[in-house]
């Protein structure tokens, strides 16, 4: 390729090649315009049909919507053009012509259903809107990794591939691996543990977890990018702490560099969190929730809160709030019980008004029980010696927490469906493209 | 926790508590050392055995080496101890203890075969030559991905779950996806060319890489982190600038951040690459391996490079190197051939001395070309509609490549065997941890 511009950065009096897509042509009779986009923006290139060669407006004038062409004149200041620029074409070349008929529009003037989409998410990302998602996913990836490196957390990769679930449990996806019994990981859980019992002390992933859970909401993905922290020598406050941190880190980003995006978006005031998120206890938010009146039956102490009582709770707080103190026996076995209370866990969730975002709390660092917990659970400890054992080599006291990026970026962004931030989902019905 | 300060923050004059490992004992009779070791580095606390409560100096001299405990002192210049300073003691508590026989020495005096170390990965990285391996590590993705932003390329996940191999073919590991066949994803090699179609034109991943190959040797691994690149409107050397940027920033930020870790791993000279690496094209890299005398038989045109053969134009380059215009028939089948010669290709790989650390070139992405290429390796170009269908409606020109973390780290520090930059490495025999 020639030196390229970049439509937004064509300037009046510049002499430039622009590429992209061909938006959209309008002949006017004697003009016509043909309107050029790119990852930057859009760009009006004017035909004179009397004026220039004819093969050139031809051409120009005749390339289906969609395609790609490159194309090289200069840069002239119009009151009337959508972005204040036009160009008067010198040359024009077709790098690749798009079919006449397309599965979807990508003008976004006729309205698709999201399994149409999903099946054509390239030409559906050429929509801004959409782009702007997935511009904004990068963003808080890289806001979130930036915190996590402030703090002295390390970045690390656990593998995918394992022997053993993190829960045992049947929501796994079992593969076949050089004639063995292998799974898909649902967790770096355990494997982040085991790296705060090593030097790093501190870690951070950002990676694949995979669910066979049969559940179709627009909510819940079979394949997931997680957002996994554990340190050594924290608490389950402090773990807080950090993922209250890393979730404002993530706001104020898509706050300060995504301006253009949340635009698009229409967000006239985004709403980064400000303030410390309140902590509520599992107690306090049943009395919380049933003083709403908003369920038909009182919770009591035990249950596990529904889709109806977080609702119900979220409208109340108004925004991300913790809950902390959970009964041991609805938290999983791995998260650690206060001593003076052994019914009581020190696990929380981060929870947005919407629904859960985070799970985390302090972990279980004693060998004897932690391998009572698995027991208990019905599982082999044998089975996950690999991992138990270290504890009887000098596990610290730890803690940790995970999200997913997809539901974070969807509650940040108000999305209806979780699908919506995931350019290739996976569902049970969805395994392609 | 209290309020912790890492090791290497302690000055003379503070009152501290510390928290970390029991590195050493050592009993010298009316005094006593112990060495604690936590992520930042050591600690020498004494015990006057005459002076200090006994309890005290009972619990801190026989309590087990790796134990996890916590120390609150004063702190005072020592010139004979390690670090110049000391902690005397006034409590201590044990967090954990460890059992007195260990599976492995994290002292490091004695030493252990690999296979036992990726057992006890947790001990193995207490070692800080280990430890520095992977702080190495996390800094490259930090660069890498650092770069990429500044060259506006946008991060993407892709799916792992995948209903076809990226090269079709064999080396692919089967998973059951609710009652359907899929694979592991062997590369994100289709995902990231729908997405420079898209919107986003320029987009990077990093994330885990699946391939069922049988071989076992010291730089193969079945699951690896991959590094992929991808944009519109670039051609195959523009695409082997990108390259050589990235790789040129991951050694720049590990010479000027990781000082520590290189003093320990032994490096006087790190030897960040300077100048343009050569781009030898395939040609001239037969007449130069053939020119050495090295190989026991001459090349010809046609024949893939050998291990031999590359070490043999390693030595003789003496640095990293591209191998470009290679036979068409040698590179996949996605790879765009020169028009005028249709018989070589705008592939390249990035050669370290030592092996070949990445493969890319530009993409076909004229949709007549790319079915024929399907057609002719064998594969069923209707299994991959979902891929190619897109390449109608406006694929813009685009170029790109790959490469795996490991190896980079492999050959940046010059590890033996590749599963020294993997924490939990998979190979035949390795499923777990």
């Amino acid at each position: 390729m020639d030196e390229r511009t970049y439509t937004a950065d064509a300037e009046p009096g510049d002499h430039v090649t622009v590429a992209g897509w061909v938006h959209e042509v309008r002949d006017l009779g004697g003009i016509a315009f043909l309107i050029l986009r790119d990852k930057s923006g859009k760009i009006q290139v004017k035909f004179e049909k009397d004026e220039m060669d004819e093969e050139l407006v031809e051409t120009g004038l005749g390339v289906h919507r969609e395609s790609v062409i490159s194309v090289t004149g200069g840069v002239e200041e119009e009151e009337r053009a959508p972005t204040g620029v036009e160009m008067l074409p010198e040359s024009l070349d077709v790098l690749n012509e798009a079919d006449a008929e397309l599965p979807l529009d990508p003008s976004g003037k006729v309205d698709a259903d999201l399994s149409t989409r999903l099946d054509n998410r390239t030409l559906d990302l050429r929509k801004k809107e959409v782009q702007a998602i997935f511009e904004i996913r990068a963003e808080v990836l890289r806001a979130v990794r930036d915190y996590f490196r402030s703090i002295g957390s390390t970045e690390i990769n656990t593998p995918k591939i394992v022997a053993t679930g993190t829960e045992g449990g049947t929501e796994l996806f079992p593969i076949t691996y050089f004639g063995e019994e292998a799974f898909m990981n649902q967790s770096p859980q355990l494997f982040k543990q085991l790296m705060v019992g090593s030097g790093l002390e501190r870690v951070f992933e950002v990676g694949p977890i995979f669910r066979a859970e049969e559940h179709n909401t627009p909510r819940h993905l079979n394949e997931a990018t997680m957002i996994d922290f554990e340190s050594a020598f924290i608490d389950h406050e402090e773990a807080m702490d950090v993922c209250e941190g890393t979730l404002k880190a993530a706001y104020e980003a898509v706050e300060e560099n995504c301006e253009a995006e949340l635009d698009l978006l229409g967000y006239d005031d985004f709403g980064t969190p400000d303030g410390d998120f309140p902590r509520l206890t599992y107690e306090e938010a049943i009395e919380r929730i049933n003083a709403t009146g908003e369920l038909d039956e009182q919770l009591v102490y035990g249950d596990d809160l529904s889709t109806e009582a977080e609702r119900a709770l979220g409208d109340d707080v108004g925004g991300h709030y913790f809950i902390t103190d959970w009964p041991s026996e609805i938290k999983p076995f791995y998260i650690q019980d206060y001593e003076d209370d052994p019914t009581t866990s020190k696990g929380f969730d981060l929870m947005h008004p919407r629904m859960e975002l985070v799970s985390g709390g302090q972990r279980e660092h004693r060998y004897g029980a932690l391998v009572e917990g698995f027991e208990q659970q019905g599982l082999d400890p044998e089975q996950f010696d690999y991992y138990t054992k270290m504890f009887k080599y000098g596990m610290p006291p730890h803690a940790g927490w995970a999200y997913g990026v997809e539901r974070l970026v969807m509650t940040m962004l108000g999305l209806e469906n979780i699908r919506e931030a995931v350019l290739f989902p996976r569902d049970r019905q969805r395994l392609s493209p």
